[in-house]
C-alpha cells in the first residue's frame, strides 16, 4: 500500500470492518431478524460492492466483476444501478458464503490498492473513495446495531464480546442548562474535511434564545418517567407515537426486561443491569418526545444542537483513537460530552438545506431521496466509528425506530 | 340572535354547514369510503359535539347532554375527553339518523344562542367559540372532500351539484417567476384576527434569495410530466414516494380516468374532461415533489410561500363573498392568485414554531399532537370557506394522501 | 297474480323480504360493518338482480335492464355474468337510494308477474325461479344476521324490534342420547320438493354406531365450559382454532358482554340477559369443536345429523306458519327439536357428494365453487325462513365465523 | 449398537438425516425463506428434541437436558410441553451453531443407544421411538423441500447435488383408466406395521363405481392446460383458488420460469428444462382442482386412492433401497406406479376417521389438532424416504401451498 493518506485510510477502514466480525461465526454473520436490519455478511459484501461499482467499474477499463450476480444481491437501493434483492430476504442468502464474501473483499481491496499503486486515483475518484470509506464506517455501526437486534430475538441470550462489559458507573453529574443567545448562526459543514452532500450548503439560520442540557437523559431519569405513568398518559405523546406505543405494547426502552423485580437490558456483552447513571438508549423519537413533554422541556432542533456542538472540543478515547473504542458496544460511561454515547433525537424532520444539490450520478441516491418522514439525530453513539463524529453530521431514522443506539438530550426556550 | 358579531358568525357558519348537505340524501350523508374520510353526518354531529363539549358543558351549569352516547360517538381524537368510536367504522353508525343529528344541531344551536342572549359569553368563552367556528369551516371543506371520494367509489358516477360544472377555461397564463431577496423575514400570525395555535408565535426566519412561480402547475403541464415518463422514472422520486407509487399503481392524479383516448376526471359536478388550463389537483406530496424535480425546480418552503403571500391582496369572489363561492366544488378558473384554487404542497414538514405553546386544556390536542410525519400545505382550495384563507394558515396532511384538493406551485433558488 | 302456486310463492317471498326491513330507516339499510356482511339494501337489490339476470334477461326478448349499472353493483360472485363491485365496499354505495331499490324491486316483480300471466314460464324457467326464491330466503336470514352485527358495532345498542324480546325460558330438559345403529344409510335429497344442487345425488354412506344428543348445547352448559377455563386450555382446541382465539381475544360467544358481574348478550330485541336454558349461539366451529372435546364428546358428521333428522317430524310454529315466526330474531324457546333454534356446526368439511354435478350455466357458481375450507352446518335457526328447513339442507361457513346464528349439538361413538 | 431391529433402525434413520445435509454449509443449514419452511439446522435439532423430550426425559431418571434453552427453541407446536420460539423467526437462530446441533444429536443418540444396550426399552417406549423415527423421516423430506424453496429465493441459483440431474425422460405412457366397482370397502391402516394415529381405526366406506388414471398428470399435459387459458378462466376454479391465484399472480407451477421462449424449472440439481414426460410438481390443491375440472375429470377422494393403492405392489429402486434413491430430488422417471414421484392431492379434507382417538399425552398433538382446513395428499414423492410409503399414509397440507413436491392424478365417476 502506498504512502497516500487515502490509501492508508482505505486499508485501515477495510480492516476495521473485518475485525468487527471476528468474534462471529459464519452463521451469526448470516442471520437477519427484521426487514430494517441486515446480516453482517450482507454489510461486508455491500460495502465491497460499493467500491466495485463506483470505483473499479469506473476507473478500471475492462474490469470484470468478481461475480456478475453480486450486482443485484448487494445493491442496497441504487435504482440507477439496477435491480435489488428484496431487503426483507437478505437473511435467506446462504450463498455466497462468508468465505466467498471475504474473497470478494480481498479481490476488490487488491484492485483498489493497485489503483493507488498505479497513481490512477485522480481527484474525482479520490472523492468517491472517501465517500465509500465514510459509507463503510456507517455500516460498521450498523453491523453491531443489527447484530444486537438479532441476538435479542434469541432466547439463549448470545454474547458478542464479554470483555466489553462495563463497570458500575459513578453517579451521573447533575443536569445543567447551557444558555445560548438569540441570533443569526451559521450551520452546515464548514468546508474543511469530509462531509456528506446533505450537510451542505453552509447557511445561516435565525435561532431564538435557548438552553441545552449538559448531558443526555439517563436511565434513572427514564425510570422516573416510567414510574410516573409516562407510557400510559396520552397527553404526553404525539398522536402517531401514542398509536404506535399502544399497538407495539411499549412500556420501556427496547431491550429492557423486568426480571425478579429489577430492570436489566440486553447488551452486546450480554444481559446487564440497567444502570441509572448511564444515558438511556434504544428509545424511539416518539418516546423521546413524550419524555421531553413530561419533563417540561422539548427536544432541541438540529441547528440548536449543532450550534452548541460546534464549540465543543472533541475529546475522549473514542475520538482520539480514531477507531472503535474498546468498550464499544456497551453504553458505560457517565456522559460528559456531546458525542459518542448515544445518538440524540432532535426535533427536526430530515429535509434539504436551502440550495441543497444531491451528489452527481448514482451517489445522488445516497441521501437526498430519503428526505421524507425521517427525523435527524445528532452526535454519535458508543458504536460509532470516528467518521461519524462531527458537529454537522446528520444521521436520520424513522420516528418509530428503536434499534439504533438512540437517546435524547433536553432543550428549552430561554426565559 | 343578538347583535354580537360572534353570534352572527355562529349563526352563519352553522347554517352554511347544513346548506352544504342539502343536495344529499340521508344515505349519502352516512357513507364512508375509507378510514381517512368520514360520513357527512358524522361531520355534522362532530362539529356540534365540539360546541356541546367545549362550550355548553363548561359555560352552562347543569347542562344535560343531548344524548349521553354522543360523547363517545362524535369525539374525533380528544383523549382528554375520553374514549372514541373507531374511526374506520364511522360509516357503520346508521344510528343516530340524520334527522336526529339535525335535532342535535338545533338543540346545541339554541343553547349557544341563549348564552349570547344572556350575555354569558365572556372573553375566554368567545375564544373557544371562535375556534369552534374555524373548526367547523375546516369540516365544511372535509364534507365535500370526503363526499367526492365516496362518490368516486360508486360506478354510477353520482353528481353532487350539476350546476357547478365549469366552463371551458381560457389558456393558462404563462408561468412567470417572482423574485424574493435574501434576508431575515417575519413569519407566523401577525396578531390581528383569528389564528390557530400552530401559527404562533410570530418569529423571524432567514431566507435565501428565491423565486416563486406566478401560478400553480396546470393539468396541461402535468400531462407533459406523465408523457415524459414521470411516473416510471425512480430518479425523480423520493424513496418513500416511489415505493408508494409502485404499490398503489399511481399513473395519474387521483380521479383521473382514461376514456376513449382522452383524460377525464370525476368532479363534484360529475365526470368532466381534464382541462389543460386548470391547476392540477388531487396529487400527493410525493407526486408534487417528483414533478418539481422533473421540472428542474423544487417545492417552496412554507415560509417562502408565506412571505410571498403576505404581500398579496386577497381578491376574488371566493374571498369577497365570505363563504363558499357558487362554483365551489369544481376547479374551474384560470388561477390568478395564491389562494383558493388548490392547496399547495410545500417542502416543509409540519413542526412547532420556536416557542410554540399548545392551547390550554383539551383544545391543546387540536394541532400540536399531529406534528409528526405530515407536510404543510398553504393557500386554500376551491372548496375552502373563507375561514381558511390567510397567509399564515397551515394546513397539513400526510405525504401519500391525495383525496384533498391538493396541487403545487414551483419555486427555485435565485441565481 | 295468477293461480299458479309458484306465482303465489313468488309474491309471498318477495313481500316477506320487504316486510323484514320495514322497521329500518334508509340509513339502517345502507350500513355495512364488516366485509363478511352486506347492507340490507344490497340484499334487497341483489335478490332482485338475481331474477332480472337469470329470469327476465333470458325469458323476455328485448328486456331492458332497469339500470345498466346494477349489473355490476349487485352481482355477488358470478364471474360468468361479469365484474362485481368490491364486497367490502358495499356500504359505500349510498346510491342507488333505498327508494330506487324498492322501485327496482317493483319493476322486476311486475315483469315476472307478467311472465306468469302470459304463461311464459316453462319448466326450465320455473326451476330457475324456484332457485331464486330459495336464494331470497337465504338472504332474508342474512338481512337479520348482518343487521345484528351492524347494530353490535354501535355503542347506542340499537333495537330492531323490541316486541321480539323473549320470556324467561323454563329449565332446559335434561340431555339425553339417542342411539343409532351401524349400517349403510341413504343421505342426500330424497327427490321430492326443492333441493339445491349440493344436496344431490342421493347416495349411501356407511355409518358406525353413534349417539346424538337430544338437544343443542345451552348457554348454561357453555358457561360451565368457560368457568372451567375452556378458552385458556390449548389442549382442547384445534391448532387453527387456538391461534384464532388468541389473535381475536375470544373469551365468550360473540355478542356476550360482562356487565356488573352478569352476562348479557346483544339481541335484535336489544341487550338481554344470557339465559341458561337457551341454546348457545354465535359460536365458531373452532369453539364448538373445543367445547365438544371438553365435554368428552364430538361434533356429529353431517350424515349422522341427517340420518337422525330424516326421521324427525317438522313441527312448531316456525314451520307451520311457513314464514318467520314472531319471535324470529331472539333465541328464546327451550329447544325440542332438530330444527329452528340455531344452525348446528357439524364435523364435516363442505365437499361434493359422489357424482355431484353443478347446475348448468351461471347458476353452477351458486354452490360448487365454495367447496373449500368451509364447514357444513345443519338444521336452521330462529331467523331462518321455512325454505331452509329440511333434513338434507347444507348450510356452510368458514370455521372462524361467528356472526351466524350458529350453535352445536353433541355426538359420540356408541359403545 | 445392539442387535435390536429398532436400534438398527434408529441408527440408520439418524445417520440418513445427517447425510442429507452433508452437501450443505453451516450457512445453508441456517437459512429460512418463509414462515412455512424451516432451516435444515432447525430440523436437525427438532428431531433430536423429539427423542430427548419424549424418550430420554421419560425413560432416564435424572436425565439432564443437553441445553435447557433448547426446550423452547426446538419445540415445534407441542403446547403441552410449553412455550415455542416463533416459527417465522427460526432463521434468526444463528445460535446454537450447526456444530452445537450436531453435538446435541451425538449426545441424544448416545443416550438412546444406552437405553437399548441396557434393555431399558419396553414396549411403550419402543412405540414412542418408532413414532420418532417416522417423524424424523417426515423431516428428512422437509429438509429437502424447504431447502429447495430457500435456494429458489437466491438469484445465484444454488445447486444441492448436481449429480442428481436426471436424463431426458422417454415419452410418458398413454393415460389409461382403471375401473373400480361400487361397493363397501375397508380403508385405514390394516394393523401390521407402523401407522400414525390418524390412519386408524380401520373402517368401511361405501364407494360408488369410479375410474382412476394409470399415472399422474404430466408437465406436457399441464402445459396444454396453461395454453388453453387455464390460469385465466374463473369458471374452472374454486372461489378461494381463483382469489388466491389472482392475488399471488400464479401463471405456472411454482419454480417454473420462462426463459428465451422455453420453460425451465429450478430443481435441487439446478435449473433444468421442463420435461413433458415427467409428472407435474409443485402445484397447489387449487391448481390441481382447476386442472381436473378443465380435463373433464375430478380429483380422487382419499379412499378411492387408498382402495386402488392397497392392491398395488410397492416396487422400484426407491422402495427397495429403503432410503432416498440416488436421484432423490429430481423428478425424473416416467411414472409407473402410485408411489414415489409426487404427492397426489386428493379431493378429501383432512378429518378424523370414525372412532379416531389421538395418541395419549403430548403426542396427541401430533396429528389430530391439524384436522382443519387441510387437504389429504396420498402416495409419496421423489424426496420421500421409505417410511412414508404405504397405502394408508395420510399427508396433509393447506390447499394454497405449493412448496411441497405435490402433483395430481385424475379420477372420474364410472359410467
Amino acid at each position: 500500500m502506498s504512502g497516500d493518506p487515502l490509501a492508508r485510510s482505505f486499508s485501515a477502514v477495510r480492516h476495521a470492518t473485518r475485525a468487527l466480525v471476528e468474534p462471529l461465526s459464519p452463521e451469526d454473520c448470516g442471520g437477519q431478524s427484521m426487514a430494517d436490519a441486515s446480516p453482517a455478511k450482507w454489510h461486508l459484501a455491500h460495502t465491497t460492492w460499493f467500491f466495485e461499482t463506483f470505483v473499479l467499474e469506473r476507473a478500471q477499463p475492462g474490469y470484470r466483476a468478481f461475480h456478475p450476480g453480486f450486482r443485484v444481491l448487494f445493491n442496497s437501493y441504487y435504482n440507477s444501478v439496477g435491480e435489488q434483492h428484496p431487503r426483507p430476504e437478505r437473511g435467506a442468502l446462504t450463498r455466497p458464503s462468508l468465505d466467498e464474501v471475504n474473497a470478494y473483499r480481498d479481490h476488490v481491496d487488491e484492485h483498489v490498492a493497485k489503483l493507488f499503486e498505479n497513481q490512477a486515483v485522480d481527484e474525482e475518484l479520490a472523492a468517491v473513495i472517501e465517500v465509500g470509506l465514510h459509507h463503510e464506517c456507517q455500516h460498521q455501526e450498523l453491523i453491531l446495531t443489527d447484530l444486537k437486534h438479532l441476538f435479542s430475538r434469541n432466547s439463549l441470550d448470545p454474547v458478542y464480546r464479554s470483555d466489553d462489559a462495563s463497570e458500575e458507573a459513578a453517579t451521573a453529574p447533575p443536569l445543567e442548562w447551557h444558555h445560548f443567545e438569540e441570533g443569526l448562526r451559521w450551520v452546515g459543514h464548514p468546508g474543511e474535511g469530509f462531509g456528506f452532500d446533505n450537510e451542505f450548503p453552509r447557511h445561516r439560520v435565525q435561532l431564538g434564545a435557548f438552553e441545552l442540557a449538559s448531558r443526555a437523559v439517563t436511565n434513572g431519569e427514564w425510570r422516573a418517567f416510567m414510574e410516573d405513568g409516562g407510557y400510559e398518559r396520552p397527553e404526553l405523546w404525539l398522536s402517531d407515537g401514542w398509536t404506535t406505543a399502544r399497538a407495539e405494547g411499549w412500556h420501556a426502552p427496547l431491550y429492557w426486561r423486568r426480571e425478579d423485580g429489577a430492570w436489566t437490558a440486553l447488551t452486546l456483552a450480554g444481559v446487564q443491569p440497567v444502570r441509572d447513571a448511564e444515558p438511556v438508549c434504544h428509545v424511539s423519537h416518539y418516546e423521546a418526545d413524550a419524555y421531553a413533554t413530561w419533563a417540561g422541556a422539548r427536544l432541541p432542533t438540529e441547528f440548536e444542537w449543532e450550534v452548541a456542538a460546534a464549540g465543543t472540543p472533541l475529546r475522549g478515547n473514542f475520538v482520539e483513537s480514531g477507531r472503535l473504542r474498546p468498550a464499544a458496544a456497551v453504553p458505560g460511561r457517565v456522559p460528559s460530552q456531546l458525542f459518542g454515547d448515544v445518538w440524540e433525537w432532535t426535533a427536526s424532520p430530515y429535509t434539504a438545506y436551502p440550495g441543497f444539490r444531491p451528489a452527481a450520478g448514482a451517489l445522488g441516491e445516497y441521501n437526498g431521496k430519503f428526505m421524507s418522514s425521517q427525523i435527524v439525530l445528532r452526535g454519535g453513539s458508543c458504536v460509532s466509528p470516528a467518521g461519524h463524529v462531527r458537529a454537522s453530521y446528520r444521521n436520520f431514522f424513522q420516528p418509530h425506530q428503536r434499534w439504533q443506539f438512540s437517546g435524547l438530550r433536553l432543550a428549552r426556550d430561554a426565559a
